[in-house]
C-alpha cells in the first residue's frame, strides 16, 4: 500500500524527504498553474531557474523569460506569473524559462526525488492518473509564500489525496494529509468561496490579478503532465510524448 | 488590534518569528502538560534542557529529572512525561529538570521571545488570561513530532485563536490560524473523537498510554501559567506570584 504525504513548506522539505517518492510541486498562485499553462500552450520545455541574476542570464542568451517577485513580473522578462501571458502564438516550440518567488524555489529543493511533476488544480486528474499508475509514495510539495503554511496549496493536496485514497487505495493517515482532507471536503463544493479567505488571494485581488485567480482554481484545464529531467534540468510535458 | 499566528514545527520558527510576541509553546502530548502537572503539583520551578546529557548533568548534582525520548522514560530518570508522575509528595518545592523528545526543544529555540509561556489544553484559560491582559501579538509554537506537523498541537492553536478572536478582538486571519479555527469548530464538540486519528495518539496508545492522553485533552485542570525566566533559564507558575 503506497502514501500520499504533504509538507506544507519548502523548509520542511528535509524532514518530509523520501528518495523513493514522487513529489509534487504545487504553487497554485501562480507558479505552477503557469507552468502548465505555458506547457499546455505548446512550449517545448520550462526551464526553472531560482534566481533572478540566472533568468537574466537566459534573456540575455536570447530566451523568452517569464519572471515574477512579490506578484510582480520583473522588468526584463517577457511574462509575468499568469498563465494566460503564455499564449500559443508566444510559446509553440520555445523553451521557456521561468522564476518566481515561492514555486520555482520549491522545485529546486525537491529535484533530486524519484520523479518531480508539477501539480495544479488545472492538472489535478492528469497528476493523480500518473501517481495512480505509478503506485509510488507521493509527496505533495507546497510552496508556500516565503516558506509560511497556505491554504491554496494545501488545499490541492486535499484534493489530490481524495483521489489517490478513493480510486488508488492510498493511505492517508498522517496528520497533515488528514486535516488537508477536512479542508478539501469543507472546500470542494465551493472552491472559490473557500479560497477568498486565503492571505494570497487577498494579495493577488489588490494587484486587481482576481481574474487570475480563479483561472487557478479551475479542475482540469489542462492535460498536461510537467515532469522534470535531471539531465536537461527542464520541465517537459510528459503526456504530449505518450 | 493584536494578532495570533501559529507556527507548526520548531523548524519553521525562523520564518514566524517575532521578537515582540508572546509566544506559547505547546506539545499537548505531552511536554507541555506535564510541565503544568509539574507546577500545579507545587514544583518551585522546572528547568527545561534539550539535551539527554545536560538532564544526566543536572540528575548527577541531585536534582530530580524527568526525560522521555521517543515516547518512553530516559533510564536514569525520576519521571517520565506523564503530568501525574510529578505528583505534589514528589515535586513539592522542587526544582525539576525536564528533558523531553519534542517540548523542550521547542522552548530552546524560542526562548528570546518578549516571554515564553507554556500552553496546553490543562491550563488554556490561564493562558488565554495572559494573553488579553498583556495585549501582544501571540504567536503559538506546535512542538509538533520531529518537525513534523501534528494534529494535537495545532488543534490547541485553534482553541486558543478562538478565546482571543471572540474575547480580545484578536485578529485571526494567517492561513495558517483560520485552518486551525476550522479544526477547533469541528472538534470541541468531542476533543477525543477527534484526536483519535492523531497519529501521536495512536503511538501512546500503543505504549498504553490512552488514559494519559485522556488527560492531557481536558480542559482548565490547572490555573497555572508557566513562564520563562531568560536569568535563570528556568520556567515558574506566573500566577502563583500574584
Amino acid at each position: 500500500m503506497s502514501k500520499i504525504e504533504i509538507c506544507f513548506s519548502p523548509r520542511l522539505y528535509p524532514v518530509y524527504e523520501e528518495p523513493d517518492a514522487i513529489v509534487v510541486v504545487v504553487d497554485v498562485f501562480r507558479a505552477t498553474s503557469t507552468i502548465c499553462g505555458a506547457l499546455g500552450s505548446g512550449a517545448k520545455s520550462v526551464i526553472p531557474v531560482e534566481t533572478i541574476e540566472e533568468a537574466k542570464a537566459y534573456k540575455d542568451k536570447g530566451y523568452l523569460v517569464g519572471g515574477e517577485r512579490n506578484v510582480m513580473r520583473v522588468d526584463f522578462a517577457d511574462f509575468g506569473n499568469t498563465p494566460s501571458d503564455y499564449s500559443p502564438d508566444k510559446v509553440k516550440d520555445q523553451d521557456i524559462v521561468i522564476s518566481t518567488t515561492n514555486g520555482t524555489r520549491a522545485i529546486e529543493i525537491a529535484k533530486n526525488c524519484y520523479s518531480l511533476v508539477i501539480g495544479s488544480f488545472s492538472n489535478l486528474s492528469a497528476v493523480a492518473n500518473y501517481c495512480l499508475a505509478e503506485q509510488k509514495n507521493v509527496l505533495v510539495l507546497c510552496s508556500g509564500w516565503r516558506d509560511r503554511f497556505n491554504i491554496e496549496d494545501t488545499l490541492f493536496g486535499g484534493a489530490l489525496a481524495d483521489i489517490l485514497k478513493t480510486e488508488g487505495n492510498y493511505s492517508v493517515l498522517s496528520d497533515s494529509v488528514q486535516v488537508t482532507l477536512s479542508m478539501w471536503h469543507e472546500a470542494k463544493a465551493d472552491v472559490g468561496k473557500y479560497i477568498e479567505r486565503s492571505e494570497h488571494y487577498v494579495r493577488l485581488k489588490q494587484h486587481n490579478l482576481l481574474e487570475v485567480a480563479r483561472y487557478c482554481l479551475q479542475t482540469d484545464t489542462e492535460h498536461v503532465l510537467p515532469i522534470y529531467d535531471k539531465e536537461t534540468k527542464r520541465l517537459t510535458d510528459l503526456n504530449r510524448n505518450r
